[in-house]
């Protein structure tokens, strides 16, 4: 099978793996390539005659924005056909390790709980094939985003339900900059809590200040999953039983690093069932400075040392990390107490 | 029976009703008219000679300011009595319809759950007779507005409850304006689960700039409901089934209309038992410029798609619909999900 | 026993309630001075001579800021010794009077639930001894306060968990004002619902504008307490009983005073195991003035009536107390409105 073939008909799933590194993927799922439609939009993506790097452009040097790191997770591989960015989820069957030993069935994107983190720029546009290898209808919202109602991804609202194998072609051009999501909308309720959410970040296209020197992304989310169960279960309402940053746990959870003196910057999102999270830092104050709806004025900037999180929000915050040490950063909510660090090294 | 008869005997429980048009008012209650008591607290509200459109100023051109839209429900009327505005609040229940199929025994006022919107103008002064038509004593609070201490509704802190049969006449001059509500304040626990509350409007006296193309008026609150039951558990601390805009739930919530181009303001409030909602917004990012403690100074308002909403609070949400379409608003908690829509349409 | 000794070896715990005055102190705990250690970090706390005024410096007219209130609780006492201020916390059982008839096992510090108040001003050098006088390891967390990594007090992060029978020297210099908290941070499920928590004030070194009149620090919590349990359920995650402002429920909730025409702050700190809360003032609108991440720039206070409280933050509050009156202060969440009031003399 040529790089063509494999594109066209294996398609991003094992494709997206193959290209996202770094990464604690768990158990692959393995599928034969034949299974896998066409995209049934026409012309794109297209094969390339290599069929090697322009298949994804891989991120490099050459990008014009600072790329943000999403720990514990990747940002999805996207190539650029005639001033067009093409990117390709495909909504397929997860088994996903939220903790050492804590391994359960979900629904994600690209083999990923949660599905990877989508990048680009201000005035890009993006061209979004989402494939569907569920048993079951879907649709993608792309939360927070500024584009034409019929792109707005509401199953029986915006557009019909993408049925399983189909794949439906987003496009809309990107008006704004900052941090978004994406989630199913459809049976959202199930689908959502079952893993089928992501980050989508809009880096500002001419930005008058540097970009920070750490950027994080972070996408928190509340699970049932009971004592040897194989699945989440996605009917509970009030009592949650794993609280995830980035789909993991901890110990599983990667530390977000940072050098005495750097200016960081974490976006956080969270799209968690029915939890609102307060999200505490140790060992710095910093400030609040966007929201899904965009950047606040400066004077309206609150400073913290908890950030509250509504589900259904994206908050970003950023401070200098001038106190070298192990600092931790948690939900605080007691139940929800153990999660990621930041490790600030003096030794930079 | 004349109108003046009608107003003092049988009062403004069918007399709400009657005045009140264009709702999906539940199963009337039918009462009576002897069974209504007497105002007890005097003079007014006095009859008029003719008893039609005196006895409730109707609204029209004439209003000094551009009313708000309660969609599913309406504003409170009231009349002008040697410059005090009367307005006549009846607590009673309400038998009403959550949804089409949806109906349960409630209490709320002049037979509505929840009760209808007051306006009123800043500088007013307001007399607003309360006759408690329930088998309980009740009172009111007018949440955030600035009033006399005895005037506050708060059952044996500020007046002695108001017994079943009784009118209680509160009155005070407003010296604000913006979004408040109203609800009661005694036996709070059960008696705002069973849906006795409303939002209390308060336009500006002299704006510097005009009022916005649209002004909605949206009350969140929830509900536990068993399957077959015929009131809802006003004991419930954690696990709500039945979460309401403007005490309907979808498919019985109305859309909120625009025309492309229109500023449009949605003023919410959030008297919920024990929740805190995140109402999302597609297709547009909104400013929040006001709460119930007042405006938010301009530099200090946040961007944001999901405006967070704590209960007991109230915040108002400034945007333009500049794009056309079919736009969904809804609590981004999963389980609260189905809700009202924002409609623009482009054909304005 | 002279008072040297007792400071010695009896120590904070009865020398807690003997310096802590007017306070609705629970059943008091009674141990053998013997039972007491010594501290384990060498020269400090020194005994003094004659081991009565010096031991703990008193508050009174000399200090150079405007002590806080802390309602139903106190504030810790500390003495000066060469250039820096000593404090005393023991972490130990406490049985505690909720209400008048709720009493109930805690856990706490210096005979108290929530712990006392620390207050100190920027620019301060502090020692706190902390002393384990309880059956598990502890460590104590200086929520919001910038300081070396090794004293921010994670158990196995920051520092080697505190045994039972040990005192562990925290020592740190303020590099900031405002209101912040402490609490356990080792198996702090269990141990913060248990009651080990308290409010850590920093005054302002050089204040330009006079402080308020009166000056409040209130800290919420809740609680699972079953009818007839002898201690608090550690492990509930949403079904709470007990909602406490200071640690008291109504009607044990003194209320916070001030004469008409006074500035008035609050300070409020939530530290409850999961729920957010709303805090509701009624008769004035006030401003949100800081958080634990230090002070809001005056263009981005927002007015509310209820201000809302993630869990895990503080939030100042003030307004002026131009109403006469007798005001509600509660959480808005239905099942937890009984609570603490304000009470405006306008014989003042």
């Amino acid at each position: 099978m040529n790089r063509r073939n494999f594109f066209v008909r294996a398609g991003a799933v094992a494709g997206g793996a193959a290209f996202l590194s770094g990464t604690d993927l768990p158990v692959a799922q393995l599928r034969a390539a034949d299974s896998y439609p066409s995209p049934t939009s026409g012309a794109e993506p297209k094969p390339t005659s290599d069929g090697s790097t322009r298949i994804f452009e891989p991120r490099g040097v050459s990008l014009p924005y600072g790329p943000v790191v999403t720990s514990n997770n990747a940002t999805l591989p996207w190539k650029r056909v005639d001033g067009v960015k093409i990117y390709h989820l495909v909504a397929e069957p997860v088994v996903h390790e939220f903790a050492p030993g804590l391994i359960s069935n979900c629904w994600g994107y690209n083999g990923r709980v949660h599905g990877p983190t989508i990048e680009a720029v201000e005035g890009d546009r993006l061209r979004i094939y989402v494939t569907n290898q569920l048993s079951a209808p879907t649709t993608v919202h792309w939360h927070g985003i500024l584009l034409p109602s019929g792109m707005d991804g509401v199953g029986d609202v915006s557009q019909k339900a993408v049925q399983p194998g189909e794949t439906f072609k987003y496009e809309f051009t990107l008006k704004q900059h900052g941090t978004y999501m994406y989630h199913s909308h459809h049976d959202e309720m199930t689908q959502m809590q079952l893993g089928m959410l992501g980050l989508f970040i809009i880096h500002q296209k001419s930005p008058k200040t540097p970009p920070p020197d750490r950027d994080y992304a972070m996408m928190l989310s509340d699970w049932k999953i009971e004592v040897g169960a194989r699945w989440p279960d996605p009917n509970e309402m009030t009592d949650f039983s794993v609280f995830t940053m980035n789909g993991r746990s901890f110990s599983g959870t990667a530390p977000l690093l940072a050098k005495v003196g750097e200016r960081v910057r974490i976006r956080i999102g969270n799209l968690s069932t029915m939890s609102h999270h307060s999200i505490h830092l140790h060992g710095y104050s910093f400030k609040v400075v966007a929201t899904d709806g965009g950047k606040i004025p400066e004077a309206g900037q609150w400073p913290e040392t908890t950030v509250f999180m509504p589900t259904g929000a994206t908050r970003t915050v950023e401070f200098v990390a001038d106190t070298p040490g192990d600092w931790v950063v948690h939900c605080h909510m007691l139940h929800r107490v153990p999660s990621a660090r930041v490790r600030c090294r003096s030794d930079g």
